[in-house]
């Protein structure tokens, strides 16, 4: 079989890194191998676009099979990520690059960001009349891809918040108080409403959920916190960095004023939302009881991405095969687009991939479906559950002592 | 064989839990009974000496194996726990509450608090002339029990630490910038010095590494950590909540006001220090390098304590031993003591375990040797991880890509 289009290929990884995103890369990587008639070699770019503009490249058909199954079980992009999002200048500029390089495939692993930039690179090399296929890889934690039934990277995130509050409500309950969570996921809620995944009994936490999706009332917030500890003595609450007022500023935007290059606020690293919630908390809960009640905050930050030994299963399988997917699309003909993952119909969990143009993954992010949310816009539903908890795998089991007083 | 002391047990949990701390109330439970001869029942106290005040009790002889089994791989105090230090005047309602029941061996889990309470209980039995027999089984992840060579719990929490900073690391190496993780502990800095234990590469983080054990200078802090970035390019740093300067003073306490029932600062539940020292360092490297660069800082938080899925075998099974012969020793003989684990000489971990007086666990904590701290005060020592790591059991591999550059 002859190939239409002999060059390089080139793959690279950008935005916040996941526990699975080396699973795309190195899915990319063995199935580029089995095509060596086609690609003239594998390159890796270091940290993203701006390894490219400074032509900084790995060998990545050089690398061996026992380091590559390695890389692929490791957290965080190895071949190091980018927040930095080309001008079009710097896109002009990459596009040359490959030009130069013949490289005629680029695989950029990422979120809606590097769809966009991937778009950008694509319609310079039509216009210029150099066949160059873009594909996209997504990847995200936060699960906020358009067209994709979910995101890889979102199962192992979704699975480490999950476990996190199957412990934390376990804390709770043997030493009751009221404890906050702030959880990751920007402008879309699929992280944080993954705190319920891992709920067993019926008085199990979260006993609250605040997504973005819902505006975010403080007097709502504290009635509910307060009805809470009326009922059960305790309450954890899950809370997205994302919440934010009924005319769309961010509560977090109250302490935080930094921005990312992207021209997004800085949501996280820093403890500011927990620890205002927790005192608004603790000033309420001390005019109702009059004394000072038990409230703490924590913000799992950085650790939802990355923890190793924390994955699912599930989502290290399908990262890896959007990246081999990626590369068997290239090959199949004159492509270009995103790689998407289809859940099928029937009542067990199954999916296939597809392709779908470049744009529909670009710019814009989705939120999560009014259904998934309670009525209250303080819970997630059944339908959340049904929803996610394929995605995470199977939880580890947790059980308490029968309750035989004496 | 005839026993001596007839009567019922009572078992109570104390104190933050840890993840392994119900192999510790189920190991007991298991040993106590194969001498039922011996315990005519064995009653658990529902949050400490608080169920016992109250005479919330449950029967602990009626739960079965299935059950035992799993609540021994659940997280957290499956009887409830208490931060109430008992008064004079409680410790003599619980006594006479043990009189009453007629309960002859009562088994405290927690830390040196409750090896303190177990302590004046066991007084007051001597004083009134009725037999009771105390013994405190050690459980806290701050590993900061004297006489024991590390604590039950400390494994886990360490485990979960060294893999939190393994991810983080792989996060900033492919994002870099500068990262600042605040870790539990209290005065001792075994579960900060933890952060290190996954380290694999030579330019692995934690890069810098701030225990209680040495008193924190800020303008050293900041110079170590332009060292570093000037080095590295980035740093990962681990600083323990209990970090404190030269006069004694918590850097915390510049924030935080709250004190628990013994009097404690409360350290945990609040992002405030790591805000306060992410805040430092962005004024100082804005000041050096005239740009503002990337700084985050996360705390850990309870996350350390009770997460499901991140526990030690090792010390898994310590636990279940500790609370397997605190009724071993019980039986032996007329004894009351704190059960201890001591380490074998030799090239292999090896332990066996012990019982000493009470008072020698009770009110003082134990701090970090000064060997395992190097000389700098900004690391830990190789004698730190031969003492560590056969705590935490073996870490999730993680690799590299080899670096062909082209």
């Amino acid at each position: 079989m002859g190939w239409k289009l002999v060059g390089k290929a080139l793959i690279g990884q950008s935005g916040g890194p996941t526990a699975v995103i080396n699973q795309s890369l190195v899915g990319a990587i063995k199935e580029a191998r089995r095509y060596k008639k086609c690609f003239t070699g594998v390159l890796g770019a270091l940290h993203g676009v701006d390894g490219i503009l400074k032509e900084r490249f790995i060998d990545l058909s050089a690398q061996d099979t026992k380091t590559l199954n390695l890389v692929a079980a490791t957290p965080s992009a190895a071949l190091g990520s980018v927040r930095h999002k080309p001008t079009p200048e710097e896109c002009k500029r990459v596009f040359e690059i490959c030009q130069k390089r013949n490289v005629r495939h680029f695989f950029y692993i990422g979120g809606n960001d590097s769809a966009e930039t991937a778009y950008l690179i694509n319609q310079l090399g039509r216009e210029a009349g150099y066949e160059l296929r873009l594909i996209h890889i997504p990847k995200t934690i936060d699960n906020d891809l358009r067209v994709t039934d979910h995101c890889p990277g979102f199962g192992s995130a979704a699975r480490f918040v999950a476990q996190a509050f199957m412990g934390d409500n376990l804390d709770n309950r043997s030493l009751p108080g009221i404890k906050i969570n702030v959880v990751m996921g920007r402008h879309a809620g699929f992280l944080t409403a993954a705190s319920a995944l891992g709920r067993k009994y019926a008085d199990d936490g979260p006993h609250l959920i605040y997504v973005p999706e819902v505006a975010f009332e403080e007097a709502q917030f504290l009635r509910d916190v307060e009805n809470a500890v009326k009922r059960l003595g305790r309450c954890v609450i899950a809370v997205s960095e994302g919440i934010h007022e009924k005319d769309g500023s961010l509560i977090a935007s109250k302490f935080i004023s930094g921005v990312d290059a992207h021209g997004n606020v800085q949501l996280s690293g820093s403890g500011a939302l927990g620890d205002y919630l927790a005192n608004l908390v603790t000033d309420r809960m001390t005019k109702v009881t009059g004394k000072t009640p038990r409230v703490r905050a924590d913000t799992f930050g950085y650790l939802q991405r990355c923890y190793p030994g924390v994955v699912s299963e599930v989502d290290a399988q399908e990262a890896f095969e959007v990246g081999r997917h990626a590369v068997r699309f290239a090959v199949s003909g004159d492509v270009d687009g995103s790689v998407i993952i289809r859940r099928k119909a029937g009542p067990d969990y199954a999916v296939d991939y597809g392709l779908v143009p470049l744009e529909q993954l670009a710019k814009h992010t989705k939120s999560m479906p009014r259904r998934f949310i309670n009525r209250a816009g303080n819970n997630v539903t059944q339908a959340f559950i049904d929803y996610a908890l394929p995605l995470v795998g199977q939880l580890p089991p947790v059980g308490r002592l029968e309750n035989a007083s004496v």
